[in-house]
């Protein structure tokens, strides 16, 4: 394989081949770099990024396998970190003015996680301001005069253009599903606690999850098992996995899976080449694809998700403000003061209200299957001052469930993701009848 | 054994004799109702109670026996239910006038568990008004004009004054360890989540626990090994049990324990007699006991545990005010309208700080051993306006931390509780140094 090819491996297959001898960590981070290189001026996915530190470390990794010593699953592969998530070896500033080369003493459990394997941690990706609605420098690859989402915006972008096969980002709104749908990538919101948090930014505890962005779907299985597991230290965290995800994705199932098709509130409103694109789908799945109206429930957790996000976050980020004003945005001194404001009996009501409304999707896996619903409003909107409407996003991530967004779907060059949703605990299912989606429209 | 002592006897000896065949249930139970009947028009414990139901289930539970079919640990043994828990078989009324006569469709968890192994449900007991602040009509069986303690009025009563071997209460502030302090009875309030709550009032979710009361430490070990358990209804509910209690709280242990005194914030202002009784209890502990200054970590918790409790108590009671303003009382609505005045993000501090203020508590375990602290300010005032004041429990409830009270001391006739205060958790080893302590001091 070409040296300019190297870079556009999967995690997985690069895994296997770094496995087999085929090729090094160092060709592949060398050509993931090269890319960056060629590529960073224009996309602007990174914050943090030391070439030298990152060959090394891929130095070392082939050094380990040519000794014969014990690999991981991800041994010498290269992996972008979201920058609101800490790492020993980079700066760690969550895209605040506020965190000027902040650096952390130690790694966020996910990314012991992905070192313990063998990952190459490569560079810190652009976020958002603290994971909220202020955008940083990142552009759509597919057109740069687009957004690429966010709040993980340089992990969305990078994964997307082939700087890195793996990322980080994490999710309290749609931070996570939205950007790899307009990025015209795979995105993984786990089932909420089954990646621990220890060492990443708090900006709503009850939402926020560590997510997974990749080139495709084996690498979001091989990714989620990886970072799993029970950490005390995150009150969140899940006692019991999810179970063996990557041999879960690939088992083969007799039966044609079916969909429930929930288009939500928003769908009216949302952009037309959307309706166009899902209506194809609709007509490939037939009888497969039941239609399903939970849009009132949908509203209730919407507005309730809002409530909780901002109260969490003024409770969170209220204190940053106070102390340095100046160094804090106008749409986040927006939040902080819309949480403020909130009275304590609506925020117990809206974190209340979460198994009531779980009630009503967890009957819909049983009777239909995944839901099936878009990924984002459509395209990536025109331009740079916003990454776009989480209104597609923030049901799923206040009930907990786990999400992945498919690129199955374009429109006049810009990618639109289908989304997934699966019961919780159900993540390895969920990779499973994503698989077999894509692998009937591929 | 005389009919007239039967009621006397505890949970463990009871069982014990009606599996030997020494007794039956049915003497048993008619020994509970002839002291009921005896004293109930004094005592006040009991809100619903009907003898001939209760002796038909006793008479039913030897019937089982006599055949040999399998019993339980607790088989024909007779316990009261405080009136916030659901019985299918009797009302529940929630000591309040906006629930005359409802009649539940099934039994609470906690109730179903006991008749699973074996008890015999004699009746339901007195609890404040939505066991809040306005009392019932019970009095202290040690003298009729102070109070029970509240809210777990009736039930601690009804145990202390030999009308039932054992009693279920629930505790959001102090109303398990309280009552049982006032009563001069053994009470336990296991940790928050220990025993799932379905078909239990609900008051405060992040703090109502059901809680045990009894005239032995081993009653409560069994009656905790019994009630404990997941249940995925109850948000709360622990995955993982505490595990044997009972055989864990009887072995032996070959080191004498020590205890961290902690006084707490409300010492100065407590009662004279309990001030003097702990300090004779000190006296003889000697080294033993090393008092532990924690009392701005207590403050804290006690201002925390307010908000949330009466923001939760407002949103789940706060309905039921607007649609039946009248049937509330007047302490009642002050909480509703204290809670509904309170900021989300206030709420949120409160729950967020329970981690770290639980560490602060959880160094003392290591270091020192269980906590001992007064289970109440005093001897139970004088007078039924009030039930009482939690301010030595409501830390506790607030942590989670498992509590037991034991009545060790007294001054003019009337008890004083000396509670110990374990690990998240930790229950069995709690009530195991519990018992060596009451063995060495009796």
């Amino acid at each position: 394989m070409a040296h300019d090819e190297l870079n556009r491996l999967t995690a997985t297959a690069a895994a296997d081949a770094i496995r087999r001898g085929d090729i090094t960590s160092e060709a592949l981070v060398g050509a993931c770099l090269d890319r960056i290189g060629a590529r960073e001026a224009e996309v602007g996915a990174f914050i943090h990024l030391d070439p030298g530190h990152a060959l090394s470390a891929a130095r070392a990794a082939d050094e380990t396998r040519r000794q014969g010593l014990a690999t991981g699953p991800l041994h010498g592969v290269p992996v972008a970190i979201k920058d609101v998530i800490d790492t020993a070896d980079y700066p760690t500033e969550h895209g605040s003015k506020a965190f000027p080369g902040n650096q952390p003493e130690a790694d966020a459990a996910c990314v012991a996680a992905l070192r313990a394997v063998g990952a190459i941690i490569l560079g810190k990706t652009v976020t958002t301001e603290l994971a909220a609605r202020c955008p940083g420098k990142t552009r759509n690859p597919h057109n740069l005069a687009h957004t690429p989402g966010g709040s993980s915006s340089g992990s969305a972008a990078a994964v997307a253009d082939a700087m890195v096969p793996l990322a980080l980002g994490t999710q309290t709104g749609g931070s996570v599903i939205r950007p790899a749908s307009f990025c015209g990538i795979y995105g993984f919101k786990p089932t909420f606690g089954l990646i621990p948090r220890p060492g990443v930014l708090t900006q709503s505890h009850s939402l926020d999850t560590v997510g997974v962005m990749a080139r495709s779907l084996e690498d979001l299985a091989l990714a989620g098992e990886v970072l799993q597991g029970h950490d005390g230290r995150d009150a969140s965290s899940l006692s019991v996995s999810a179970g063996r995800l990557v041999e879960t994705a690939r088992m083969d199932w007799p039966v044609e899976p079916t969909f429930a098709f929930v288009k939500s509130p928003a769908w009216a409103g949302a952009d037309p080449a959307m309706h166009e694109a899902f209506g194809e789908l609709a007509e490939v799945l037939g009888a497969r694809l039941v239609e399903v109206d939970i849009n009132l429930a949908i509203e209730k957790g919407i507005a309730a998700a809002r409530t909780v996000q901002m109260v969490e976050l003024a409770h969170h980020f209220g204190p940053l403000f106070d102390r340095t004003p100046d160094l804090v945005s106008t749409q986040l001194i927006e939040m902080i003061e819309e949480g403020r404001s909130a009275r304590a009996i609506d925020y117990a009501a809206a974190l209340d209200a979460r198994q009531a409304l779980y009630s009503v999707v967890e009957e819909l896996f049983y009777t239909h299957g995944p839901i099936l619903t878009p990924a984002s409003p459509g395209r990536a909107p025109l331009g740079l001052t916003t990454t776009g409407d989480p209104v597609f996003n923030a049901f799923w991530t206040y009930l907990g469930v786990p999400c992945v967004t498919l690129p199955l779907l374009e429109a006049e060059g810009l990618p639109i993701g289908v989304q997934l949703v699966g019961a919780r605990r159900d993540d390895g299912r969920l990779l499973r009848t994503a698989r077999l989606l894509v692998e009937e429209l591929a």
